[in-house]
């Protein structure tokens, strides 16, 4: 190591370190034994401008190991990111930029909020697909206008989590080769050795899975570390995995121990730290000048990196304007003018559809006017509807296909989607049953944090889907859903109100899960019902009771909108007129002013909700006065129709119900 | 193969098909393949009773690719287990015995829920644990008391899922040499070859992980299924996974498609099947007499069996007394007279402490009287505080070690816990932080259904845990584990509450969560506070206001309760007298008469609840009168006690709104 590198990485080293302690509070063995790796791989081999962090072509890098946040601060400070030195002063503390784990949309140059460990790691293999899709659609010879890496920092742990192991295998298998992960290989973890639960021989693991691995003995190796960056940028059929083996807390006195994981070293471990390493006792976040200057010049260097790319794209314009046309119109995250131009009205006459049905009708009139609009399903893709038809299957034989095949791998697919819509270019989906929303629950998380622009199509959306039995039936899920803040929840009931989800999930920002039946419903007559404008209410008067006046208003989302319209008329014949609310999205409903509503949810009328879930939370609507039709325990396995009407989801029972409600 | 064998395996075939067809739903690709593998495990190695499904020393059979249930129902009748054809003649219908996928609880002979992919191949590893722990524990020379094999047949599903690395790669660490798996490789999935998403190198994979790899080049070649099992079984350090290339659909028209997967032939096609496999057209759900013969030759082995392991448990009893005590109590599920004998009971003036470590003592006093007590952390023991201190930790080293170390690997954790539990003989714990509960969601979702004895116990339970930042803190978490039908979720308010919450966690059935903070908490007086009778009932009464008439009650659940009572201090002052309630478990509180839920949320005075989470759900107990005060957005970076003071969780706070609520 050369004298300046060395002050580089100790740079790094210290600035971490050090933030860390001024916080009491932190990670300080990432950044000790991974700044090398961290250093090499952006001094010698990144391409970004510090300026404009959402250059579109820059590399990618992700701290999938979001504890070592400090380390990540610490580059994005000396590098010349709008980070000043004040904010990693501020480490962890209250309004700060400089949070816990590095949180995307929250300082400048985080490409992802990591920290729960995996999602990192598939965001990744998601930036690097939506980079490959994307250079098939747009490069042509001489325009390499989409061409970049992504580039990752992944821990022991991350390697652990299975949501990796699913990753690591689409990535393998779509040969992802300019994705490439240097794993800090520390030998610790929080509970002593990795020895302890961690005995696979990864090296294998990783080339079973299709990728090329290559081997750093020494992490402080900077020659060797380059080197194997470099094999890994030459690979270009195989995701790379490069293990650094590194030493965490190195030159600290609690080195290779796991007490320095996730605690500050304390002022006497920090001095003695120093002192190994060479470095200044008494100034913290000490910044050699010469190591300044040497970080900085990637400010210029990353100007003249984008500039030469804006100038690509001025000749690519001229050659090929169409292209380049779409091209910029994608970077600015517009949508095309005539992007719903397609999408069905259905008609009740066309007899019952499921909405599962209606919703792969309006995908693929979006697919036609949306060109980035691209996903896939958890290997359910003829169950959920999801498929694109006529565009190809992603990969990299046809690395232009839109229709993504995750394989039986839901967390993985969340995650990946979440690292496509960080990429940019791309508005993704993700399918499975709803009830399988509990295994990509923490990327559905991680969505709703980052307010990627995500779409997750969850069908077979309750008890009603039948034989599979209460393993694949929902129950809990609607409201676990809801719970995730930030969460936009759809359950539309029928076709037309499909259309319309579509439509907020196109154009609404952040992410959004649309419930949808496996079971066929009647199309409710789009000229009858006001659909279009109530469904982005969140919740509408479907109809109205006969004098205006409701006795009861029977609200009721999904397919139990039916048995309310069903309910209103039986309850009609005795005198009883209802009001039946169709309450789509409690997220949209609740963004409405009161007096809206006021209006729909009146408070003079008793209110009886439906829904084929859980009841908890439906309270908040009915109020005291009150009544909800929900399932509080697990489906059984028979036919859809059997399992609702004997679990209580039939006409009668609400009628019965909505009678005892009003005392009759 | 024989004729007979010929005979049995096409006996297994066309019941499971018939019964698919009957139902007009199911999945006959599977039964279809497998059954050949299936048929050479349960006849020429399996041992079991299948007039005592709940003999402890069986062999556990795992259909971890659930979907293909009725070849498990197939074989539950034609060996005689209490699972008449009448009922695979109802299969998939409302009050069958043969649900869609296989339940626990509900049909003899089936050891685990399945159907979420990848759940049962981690059960499985999990069962074969509690077998290895016990062994260790109970085995002595000449008396081999526990002492039997973990089978089960998986899929491309199960592979590809996160879920089965994890536990795979625990497996292998832990050297579960009794785990034999057979891989039904079909080369099919629902979306069409498997080579479109599952590329991978599986024998490498799973040699990396310390797995014995066998392959059967044709699923139909019986002596190479044995010969291979034979193997696997030879190989005591390393669990085994036998790779059977099989034909999805064998035999009909649909074979190696993926419409053979997931939906009944057809009459046509059956008829096809059927001729071409040489079976009879006109009879469904016929079985020669000759291939019941033999089946059934297995009820009269499995006692035969089971004698032999009664009469060495005799000896075993004469030569080890005390320890052959243990485990009939053990294999009754009995506790021990004096469990809780070393409970603590925690004072006030010991200073404050924090719910985790009371938990932890709690553990502790639990371990030395608990024998069956085991469980582990997903690499967060010492921030858990989950270490049995003591009691070495699991491995093929020490295999009666009680602590195991998971890794991070949450899912992997719930599911192997859910094992042993169903394994008996253990009672199992798990430990994460409650954000990633996320992670092992749908693995708790099947401990409620199947209601196994687990506890999962999660720590670090709100905003409160400071700096790590909003992908650390939780919000909804503790709303959405409520959400789950039959799970309780205790959040105990402080070191006695936390001591109580865990004699239920050990008596009560079924999976319990707790939630426990990371921060100090002060220590209520047990000798004050009717703490030991109190959280039982799920809320009580903390402390009344001082005349006994409330003009508002404070509900609060775990460190908020301490925020109530200093609130109901201020108020005072004010003139305002209020209850404090503490509610540790809605469910515990819902399970009261009415009588006494009133006694404690009286309708007649307002009630302000205060938790640091979501606010959906509490209307239920507040009312249209009352308010909540909890956190429906992400958290943030910051101090501990910060992050409360900024969000809202302090006690001006509390008294303002309070107040409000009084309309003063």
């Amino acid at each position: 190591m050369n004298n300046l590198d060395h002050l580089c990485v100790n740079t790094l080293r210290f600035l971490a370190v050090d933030a860390v302690e001024q916080a009491h509070s932190g990670h300080p063995g990432l950044p000790l034994g991974a700044a090398p790796m961290a250093y090499v791989l952006w001094d010698r081999f990144l391409r970004h401008n510090p300026r404009n962090p959402g250059w579109f072509n820059r590399d990618r890098f992700i701290l999938s190991a979001g504890h070592g946040s400090a380390l990540l601060y610490a580059l994005l400070h000396v590098y010349g990111y709008d980070l000043p030195l004040e904010e990693l002063k501020r480490f962890r503390q209250w309004g700060s930029k400089t949070p816990g784990h590095p949180e995307y949309g929250h300082t400048p140059g985080v490409e992802a909020t990591t920290g729960p460990l995996g999602q990192g790691f598939a965001m990744g293999v998601g930036m690097a697909m939506a980079e490959c899709a994307l250079a098939c659609e747009f490069n042509q010879p001489g325009f390499p206008v989409v061409d970049h890496y992504t580039y990752g920092i992944v821990s022991d742990g991350d390697l652990m989590e299975g949501i990796a192991s699913e990753a690591a295998s689409l990535a393998g298998t779509w040969r992802l080769g300019k994705l490439i992960y240097l794993y800090d290989d520390n030998h610790i973890t929080i509970e002593g050795e990795t020895d302890l639960a961690f005995t696979e021989d990864v090296r294998c693991r990783f080339e079973a899975y299709g990728w090329q691995v290559l081997i750093v003995p020494d992490g402080n190796d900077l020659a060797a570390i380059e080197v194997a960056i470099q094999k890994a940028r030459g690979e270009t059929e195989r995701p790379s995995l490069v293990i650094v083996r590194t030493h965490i807390g190195y030159g600290s006195p609690k080195q290779d121990t796991a007490a320095v994981h996730g605690e500050p070293l304390g002022p006497e471990a920090l001095r003695a730290t120093k002192e190994a390493l060479g470095w200044p006792l008494e100034s913290p976040f000490y910044i050699p000048d010469e190591a300044l200057a040497h970080f900085r010049r990637a400010v210029e260097r990353g100007a003249r990196l984008e500039r030469e790319w804006q100038a690509l794209l001025d000749a690519y314009r001229k050659e090929h304007p169409d292209r380049a046309a779409r091209f910029e119109q994608l970077m600015c995250g517009d949508l095309p003018a005539d992007w719903d131009a397609d999408l069905p009205v259905f008609r009740p006459e066309q007899g019952p559809m499921a909405t599962r049905t209606a919703s792969g009708k309006a995908m693929n009139a979006l697919a036609r006017r949306v060109p980035t609009f691209m996903g896939g399903s958890a290997d359910l893709a003829p169950s959920t509807r999801t498929v694109l038809i006529g565009y190809g299957d992603f990969g990299l034989d046809e690395a232009c296909g839109r229709n993504v095949h995750f394989g039986v791998r839901e967390h993985a697919m969340g995650a990946i989607v979440n690292g496509m819509a960080l990429h940019g270019g791309r508005i993704p989906y993700a399918a499975t049953f709803l009830v399988f929303s509990d295994y990509m629950r923490a990327a559905i998380r991680l969505a709703a944090l980052m307010q990627t622009h995500v779409i997750f199509i969850f069908t077979h959306d309750s008890i009603a889907l039948g034989e599979d039995g209460p393993t694949h039936q929902p129950v809990e899920h609607l409201m676990s859903l809801r719970a995730i803040p930030g969460l936009t929840v759809l359950r539309p009931a029928d076709a037309n109100e499909t259309v319309a989800a579509w439509r907020i999930a196109i154009e609404r920002r952040g992410p959004m899960a649309l419930a949808l039946t496996r079971q066929n419903v009647p199309v409710l007559d789009p000229h009858r019902y006001p659909i279009a404008e109530g469904v982005p209410r969140g919740a509408y008067v479907l109809v109205e009771a006969e004098n205006g006046h409701p006795d009861i208003i029977l609200i009721a989302t999904g397919s139990e909108v039916h048995l309310a319209l069903a309910a209103r008329e039986q309850l009609a014949l005795r005198g009883v007129h209802a009001h039946v609310v169709s309450m789509p999205s409690w997220e949209l409903f609740d963004e409405q002013p009161a007096e809206y509503r006021e209006r729909v949810l009146r408070h003079d009328a008793p209110k009886l909700a439906v829904e084929a879930g859980i009841t908890r939370g439906w309270r908040d609507y009915v109020g005291d006065t009150g009544d909800v039709i929900g399932l509080d325990r697990f489906g059984a396995s028979a036919p859809g129709d059997v399992v609702l009407d004997k679990l209580g989801f039939n006409v009668e029972h609400i009628v019965h119900r909505a009678l005892a409600l009003l005392g009759r």
